[in-house]
């Protein structure tokens, strides 16, 4: 296998683009990424989407937003892992180059929410966990993540409030983020407050609905130079899976999956958690970021909140996470997301960051998780050579 | 990269499972390969499907499937490219093989179309074509297709008739293949009589909607003969695209991604159209199964519908096709009908299609199409070493 190198980068600022299609958006944030490359054709596609066919009554994404973006005639095609499909598709990207088999790829995740017009957006999300025996009683997908929420709280003796710090530097960060949706700092009494959404889960505890595409140019590490000075490799990708329904899992409190694929990245980087420099994690809602941050080895079980209580995880902390707004203030573009974790990261790599730079940034990982822990996604990345 | 084997196929009767689900659809299909391979665990599973959001309520299907299946915690993912899904999920599973990343992968397709409670199915499959300028003007997948068989009948002066040959092929072959959903002859009587569907294509220039799973377990060719003394190699393996609206291709009668795929396929194997011996085409309609024939170089243009005139498409003619019944007899499964074309090409090359049997066969190639051709799979194996 060969070792891929991420040699451009494109986004739209994610939020409500009532002016713009799925297909706009996607071209917008595939355009970015090839004039970043410096490049005019590519040899495939891999478009990571949920929900297009509920929301936009569009399937066939792979063709359509290759043809759209110049590209007609390209292998293309869509990937879906619920929430996880953007960084799924980064993945299948990086196999096609690994293998040998592509060249010059493009990862492009997309995700058009605001034109629900038949409100179908809630049920939609739902899908991403088991319709049968999950969404059958009527549980919403934010519900579910309030359950686990409870029993987070309840196990681990910690309060509501203990969460504020995830949402309070995500949201601090975004404000360095000119592509963020919500670019305002919160504070702790406004996240006290915030309304419940669904007990214990309040507004600020929850990501956003967004519109957003975020899209990636891979090409084999030996070949990077040829397009760009400031390649950044991935140095390990992993995806796991675990069962769809939490009442299953042998733990609910545990992301299995978070374990399984943070250890084969790690595995296959050759570091562990202390070299990573940032950490883009899937904060969709506030008790997620704490699973996360447990899961991939950063804190002990039933201790990710107190790196959020005690700072660790802001831009100066020992590892920080959600470094240009994270899901709750960057926005959740659901099938995007992913992507846009890792054009982050990129962008933290290559000391471009802006506002949001984390000094001397070598190694960032991000993790993008599907449903409630039944499909997540690794990457490690890095800008040594 | 390395070669890559087919070493285990599973299948579902094609058919109305009123009384099974999609996962006990995909479940069974993929037990019945696994055991087929003689494996009890895989790396990775790769899902083809298109509407199980839409019809099923379910989306993130690669987690879902794996853990119904037994193989809680590997890698899994869906591949969706509308009705070429099922060959998309091969083709990324072939990826992974050749690549090195994975040893043991299964490839599954699975539609459930039957549980179409909201009578969401024709407006579902016209997601396939490109919403915002095709299905806006309210027009079906069938009625794109329509357009497509009048232009094809007034450009080459050929009557509906002239299509007779490949639905009484299709009907014919299915008789002998147990899986099949339509295992009765017709007439070219019964062909000209049949119910109008969409001007001028009929009933039995359709093929059904139907439920099915149909799953093939890959491994490297180095590694074939530790599970199976009958391995299929995959001789090429070639995805193209088009774009999607039929109005904006240069030439609506030709479909430049089935030329393009099958030429990837063919340069791969180091074979031509003549070295053929079976063709499992992608016949949704009677129209489509010319295009298809044309476009990979066993007809000239236009000429395609001859090869179901003269009967050089039945299974003792040059390029024998649909030998088990195609989409129009077996039945299409949406999004595992690629699936099923490669289970069969194996059935052919093994030399265990029963009554469907070609003697002799050495060379299959199986073309999935997604859309009206915007997205086209070819594949072709073999069972020489």
């Amino acid at each position: 296998m060969r070792d891929v190198s991420i040699i451009g980068i494109g986004q739209t600022p994610v939020g409500e683009h009532w002016e713009r299609s799925l297909r706009h958006l996607a071209y917008d944030a595939v355009a970015a990424a090839m004039s970043d490359a410096g490049i005019e054709h590519a040899d495939a596609m891999y478009v990571g989407n949920m929900m297009s066919g509920e929301i936009s009554g569009q399937s066939h994404l792979g063709a359509l937003i290759a043809d759209f973006a110049g590209l007609r005639g390209i292998e293309a095609v869509k990937v879906e892992a619920a929430c996880a499909s953007g960084a799924a598709a980064v993945r299948a990207g990086y196999t096609a180059v690994a293998s040998g088999l592509r060249d010059i790829v493009i990862c492009v995740g997309v995700e058009k929410m605001t034109d629900d017009v038949s409100s179908k957006l809630t049920s939609s999300l739902a899908q991403a966990a088991d319709t049968d025996y999950e969404g059958a009683h009527g549980i919403s997908f934010v519900a579910l993540n309030a359950l686990l929420m409870c029993r987070y709280m309840y196990e681990y003796d910690v309060s509501h409030e203990d969460f504020a710090g995830f949402s309070i530097n995500a949201h601090a960060n975004a404000v360095g983020n000119p592509n963020a949706m919500f670019r305002r700092p919160i504070t702790l009494e406004a996240f006290k407050r915030a309304g419940m959404v669904a007990d214990p889960i309040n507004l600020l505890d929850s990501s956003p609905m967004a519109d957003g595409a975020a899209a990636l140019v891979l090409c084999p590490w030996d070949r990077a130079r040829e397009f760009s000075d400031k390649a950044v490799r991935i140095a390990g990708s992993a995806m796991a899976t675990d069962c769809l329904s939490i009442h299953d899992r042998h733990d609910p409190l545990w992301l299995q999956a978070s374990e399984d694929s943070a250890g084969h990245a790690y595995l296959q980087a050759g570091v562990g958690p202390a070299d990573i420099d940032l950490f883009e994690l899937h904060d969709a809602f506030t008790v997620m970021a704490a699973l996360s941050l447990e899961g991939a080895g950063f804190a002990e079980r039933g201790e990710g909140w107190q790196l959020a209580a005690n700072g660790d995880i802001r831009p100066d902390g020992h590892i920080p996470v959600c470094t240009m707004g994270g899901l709750k203030a960057r926005g959740h573009p659901v099938g995007a997301t992913g992507t846009y974790q890792i054009v982050e990261a990129v962008q933290q790599l290559r000391g471009a960051a802006g506002e949001c730079q984390i000094p001397n940034a070598r190694l960032a990982m991000t993790q993008n998780i599907g449903g409630s822990g039944a499909t997540i996604v690794t990457h490690i990345l890095t800008n040594d050579e």
